[in-house]
């Protein structure tokens, strides 16, 4: 079927492929641009994670200020200064920033979490009345559950996007490394919030 | 003798005193700016610390970026709102998220310290070759001063104001507290420099 070459270049640029294999993905998707993104997402997650070992070393420390009231500061690597300066990338590290401002993450990737942290809030969830007189193994399995969920909620890479809630954080940083053909790592990051608790 | 009208109300400005007494202050010192401005300095401390009981709960949240490479968050309260949307207040928050850029400090103040962290220092210090064979209380002596030098090298408030050598950071914030006639407290700080250790 015919697909419109707006689509197409929309494809393109979101995912870093070229022309051709854009056309191809739309036309095997039947024209229906989120399916051949989700191929295409698929296609260049693949690219991005075998570029995994090589080292991101260069980067943006991207900042980001609301009202005067909350700032964040993130930094995100990636392999070259030329990625570094380029404006997709730091229009990417400012959205970062901005989501992180709006969604208040505590850490980056489940990787981040304390295990002291891990095990307090298991014990705080054991010890509630809900699972009073639940046998150990049922009470584990429901408690497993609740910390995953827990945690997700304040690990940057696993929150929905702000901009786009179809996609997570995580998703949406491997969309850019294929787009820009280097591996792009979000490093670590800083929130403070007026009068917060630190 | 007489003073400069220019001078006058500089040193007005610089201290949040009025008119007659930064006139007062010039004549009593001879015309001699500087001495004038220490004189009203310790006038200014004086006022602000008596307002050092007094809650400091609004404030803002400033932040400052080099070059893409260096990133900062100072949050820094005052007593209200009106204060906190007054450009001179948010000026001179800008001015000390440049100095934590510039000037990289590790704690707000001395008492910010973690006792682990002195004491690590310390033990480092006393192991020196230079102190070897030295009687223990010379020893103890000369640590102390090496330590007190070394955090002062790395507490906000006791360093140098890059913008001004000649005051320290605390006698910056004091003089803002003078000048606006509120309590002004840095609360904490963050800084990111791209691929630095954490």
């Amino acid at each position: 079927m015919a697909v419109s070459i707006e689509e197409v270049k929309r494809l393109k640029d979101l995912t870093g492929v070229g022309l051709t294999d854009a056309k191809k993905a739309l036309e095997e998707a039947d024209g229906d641009f989120d399916k051949a993104l989700a191929a295409m997402r698929k296609k260049g997650l693949t690219k991005a994670e075998k570029r995994g070992e090589r080292e991101a070393r260069a980067g943006v420390v991207g900042t980001y200020n609301h009202d005067n009231r909350i700032g964040v500061l993130v930094e995100v690597n990636c392999e070259t200064d030329f990625v570094a300066r380029n404006e997709i990338f730091t229009n990417f590290v400012k959205d970062v920033a901005m989501h992180i401002a709006a969604s208040a993450p505590e850490y980056v990737s489940s990787e981040d979490i304390p295990a002291e942290a891990r095990e307090a809030k298991k014990a705080e969830l054991l010890a509630s009345d809900a699972l009073k007189g639940k046998p150990a193994d049922i009470a584990d399995k429901i408690v497993d559950g609740q910390l995953k969920k827990y945690f997700a909620e304040r690990c940057l890479l696993e929150q929905p996007f702000v901009k786009n809630p179809d996609i997570n954080v995580g998703e949406y940083v491997k969309e850019h490394g294929a787009r820009l053909g280097e591996n792009v790592v979000v490093r670590r990051f800083s929130r403070i919030a007026l009068g917060e608790v630190s």
